[in-house]
């Protein structure tokens, strides 16, 4: 009896020693092993988010969101005069790149996902003399009310309990981080027949119904040609999610399915429709080409250059480009459609509302600060950053520049404001980069000829014709979690040190008005990016043009997601499913 | 590169040398071990199923459902000379004693269940030699026509996929096995209102209720007292399930929730409502005391002799015994409602249709077949044995064991036959062993009064007095997963030897008819009964009146029900899940 009560000695331990908080067990599982290792904070931590520092009033932030973005700027906000308040109907940060994964059970949605609660307290925790006071609320922003700095919120539709009352959160900073929804580019039928793959909820009905079309092609009544239509799945959108999720199918259906639906085998069909030339388009040439072949080899049907037109409860139509504009019905069974982002309605209605038309996202500086609002900020899939353009100021950035206003620009006087200039147009830079030109010099010189370095002197019209190109640099950032996950970190690390910015700035000279700006401007960096293929092959493309494609990337890839997993806790589910699925498959039950 | 492509190795090995099928890994966790053993069967293994015993025709053998009773004779069926279609709603067994623990998290839906048809396929490839043809049909059977040896199926009703053509199975032989409902006892509002305990979704479903209530009293709109009564969670029951729910429940929100919803700590209330005067009556009187002890110490309200009358959306009133009828509502978030059993309609309307009216369920023999019908068994929670009264055949045993037809009988002639009657008649042993009579003797002493042994000699008239009594010593079994498995059990060994028991039949002696019984009646073994009640603490009823309270009998059940699971796969799971759960908590996402 003694022996077994482990378990309960460890725990009783736990209470008795708060010293004893971190737990560590370490499992070796084939050959592989993990470290799990756990925050058991005692309970009291919980209750430790009274501030130290005592302030006549906080700033209140409000932050919508809990995705990549508003999650990271939580975890890396630790600035204690701010007073945060998360709103979302999501009570937990989801993984999102392992959502194609959860659709086939290769790895299951619960350890993809971690309470935001739990993420916030933690952060709390460890920096407990400078913790930062957060509330979370599940409840949906309906409304944003810039003129009286409110937000209009009503309770999550979703939840099981009833309740309808709005209220509305007032704020003196608001972080707007709603993410996006799927865009259907008003193709008829898409909202009533088809699976979208952005949420946990998604990937889950995803696998109920690939489960639920080989049970029901399974049944005695239906022709072969009924189970052909059931058993064709139709992927939407070349995109990585969309062909990760063809890939995790193939898989899931020559791995497990075929050995308890053998009769199904002949049945099954897998198709990617993808609008423009090839799939997998933003990455590399021979990334797309092994995805091509590959998925050619697995009998997985790429169609290119094929628009959908109209979706109904049984058949796609797609226009195939060069076929004279001809429109062809496919019959299908469950179509997953992933073609893009498109805008959250509320974000809709206040771009309105801000005069912010005819665009896709709510614009931002670079500063992330919503163009036309004060105290405003948006980040993640809702908001495109405006880059400013090198041409908008030229007159100003010629005029700063030309200390001694003399008219003309030396190489020495440019030569001072260069860094600023960089800093604050990031498409110099990258111009001079693509051009392969060493430094500015090279860039002045084209506008004057071939002078020696110091003898080059640029009047205004020289120095615009010199610039003229840079602006061509300029691109939007993708939609991804990356770019969310560095926003979110960008903005928790401003507000952090508001106060001292706003008394020693840390950011690039204002070319247009007199000091300097309070930050450094946004700045992306490419992290690289990966398009997993199935039967363990995984196409990595990493900063420096370095592809590589294969088994060993598949190695890279799961190394990667494991270490970016926000927790511990999500870390040792997400490895135990992997093995899991290595040993004993996937599951089809039904639930 | 090369070492970490061991996964990929590995799994090519697999591939290369199927008779490396079985892959053993051990994983060493916090100081217990767990053997997880992988039936890495080759693909080929699910076309294995063609029989090589060449017959002329087989017999078909339908089983309705998929739960203890259908499953454990879907394990056990090995002769080749049936072909069985199974058909269930639910493509997946599910391990019902662990859902109370699925409600909280402890337990993950997914690690207690297993797909139909790999349990039916696993089966099939270690006995390949003689391996029967199983085929699985995920449908709801909608009406049973023993008449014309049918059942009339349609598709589960639940899938994503719509279909609703009815179709038609025969059969030769019809197993019904669909469990039964919650018995709402006609109360009102309870469909409406109130969350069961029965299938997995049940459980998901009331996992999500009780994030969705501490969410929802955490709104910023609500009152105290609104607050109050959203988190007061009611269990409606007093029964092992009901009384595990609201322990789980106990320790979810103090383990975990308590520290991401601080706030609702001194709003969250548990009250067990139970008809009778103790919670677990079916269990000893010492467990029933610690268990209303520790629930009264965990402020676990338990209002015994409450009966519910009325369930509104808001409230839920009771009778309270001895409180002269007064109806009193009580406030409530979220109620369980788990007070026991009611029959399928698709079983009500067939027992009108074979005349068994006024039950709650299908009467059978005690060999399991339904009575007044060919053909037809039934088991499980569906079924209730109608046991056969010794008094109703006295006559007929009188006049059998009167072996010289002197129209008395001796001691010996009596001894003969007992070991037959024994096993006809069940209770005639429980009466003996109750009385504590040593032999059958004592019992033939009561009718005669004190003579020598060798002298009884009963006519009819004695003989029935002294087996007067006996019949009261019948009982119902009671519905629970042990009593479906036995079942089951017992059910396909009859099948296996179907034909041999036809030529050498192993029951009793027909006391009505010549010849004897093919096989044994069924006979139920209790081999024990847990209740969990929180805190590592469990109470465990075992056979000869056993008793264990408390943390040791917590890992006995810990043992138990891991080695219980219906596969390594399951047991795996449930083990990770509950060290997950010791190491990280459970899990508060809304998902």
């Amino acid at each position: 009896m003694n022996g077994l009560s482990l378990f309960k000695r460890a725990s009783r331990a736990f209470d008795d020693y708060p010293s004893l908080a971190k737990l560590i067990v370490v499992c070796t599982v084939s050959g592989g092993g993990y470290v799990a290792y756990a925050d058991a904070n005692s309970s009291n931590g919980a209750h430790a988010v009274a501030p130290p520092v005592s302030e006549i009033r906080k700033k209140k932030v409000v932050v919508i969101g809990t995705g990549w973005a508003g999650t990271s700027f939580l975890k890396k906000l630790n600035n204690p005069s701010y007073d945060v308040q998360v709103i979302s109907p999501r009570n937990y940060f989801a993984f999102t790149p392992l959502l194609p994964s959860v659709t086939c059970g290769t790895v299951e949605a619960r350890s993809i996902v971690e309470p935001i609660r739990s993420i916030v307290r933690k952060g709390r925790v460890d920096w407990i003399y400078k913790s930062v006071s957060v509330s979370y609320c599940e409840a949906e922003c309906f409304k944003i009310d810039a003129e009286n700095k409110k937000v209009y919120c009503r309770p999550n539709p979703d939840s099981s309990m009833n309740g309808k009352e709005e209220f509305a959160v007032d704020y003196d900073y608001l972080v707007i981080a709603m993410g996006a929804r799927p865009n259907t580019f008003n193709t008829p039928g898409v909202v009533e027949h088809c699976n979208f793959l952005k949420e946990v909820e998604d990937a889950q009905r995803i696998r109920r119904s690939v489960i639920d079309s080989f049970e029901r092609a399974s049944l005695p009544t239906l022709s072969d040609e009924e189970r052909k239509r059931i058993l064709h799945f139709v992927v939407v959108g070349g995109g990585p999610t969309g062909v990760e999720f063809a890939a995790e199918l193939h898989d899931f259906v020559n791995d497990d399915l075929v050995k308890l639906y053998p009769a199904a085998k002949d049945f099954v069909q897998i198709t990617i429709l993808e609008a423009a030339d090839h799939i997998l388009n933003m990455f590399d040439k021979r990334i797309t080409d092994f995805a091509e072949k590959k998925f050619h080899r697995d009998g997985i049907d790429v169609k290119l250059g094929s628009m959908v037109v109209k979706v109904s409860d049984k058949e796609i139509s797609t226009k195939v480009r060069g076929n004279g504009g001809e429109i062809t019905a496919i019959p299908y069974g469950m179509v997953v459609w992933s073609t893009g982002i498109g805008t959250h309605p509320v974000i809709r209605s206040f771009m309105q509302q801000i005069g912010q038309t005819n665009r896709r996202a709510l614009a931002t500086d670079e500063w992330l600060r919503v163009e036309g609002c004060n105290s405003i900020y948006a980040l993640g899939d809702c908001a495109t950053i405006n880059q400013r353009k090198v041409m908008e100021d030229i007159a100003a950035i010629f005029k700063k520049a030309d200390k001694d206003n003399s008219g003309t620009l030396t190489v020495k006087e440019f030569q001072e404001v260069i860094d600023d200039i960089c800093e604050r147009y990031p498409q110099v830079e990258l111009y001079l980069k693509n051009k392969k030109m060493r430094d500015i010099a090279d860039l002045l010189k084209m506008a004057k000829g071939d002078v020696a370095k110091e003898a080059i002197e640029l009047n205004i019209e020289e120095f615009k014709k010199a610039l003229s190109e840079v602006d061509s640099q300029m691109k939007n950032l993708p939609a991804t979690a990356q770019v969310a996950a560095q926003q979110g970190t960008y903005l928790a690390n401003c507000f952090n040190r508001m106060e001292e910015a706003e008394k020693n700035p840390e950011g690039p000279i204002r070319f247009r008005e007199e000091g300097r700006h309070r930050f450094r401007p946004f700045r992306y960096k490419h992290l690289g990016q990966f398009a997993p293929l199935g039967g363990e092959q995984t196409a990595a493309q990493l900063p420096g043009d370095w592809v590589s494609i294969g088994h060993s990337s598949q190695w890279l890839w799961y190394s990667v997601y494991a270490s970016k997993l926000v927790s511990w806790r999500t870390r040792a589910l997400v490895i135990t499913d992997w093995t899991r699925r290595f040993v004993f498959g996937r599951d089809s039950s039904r639930i």
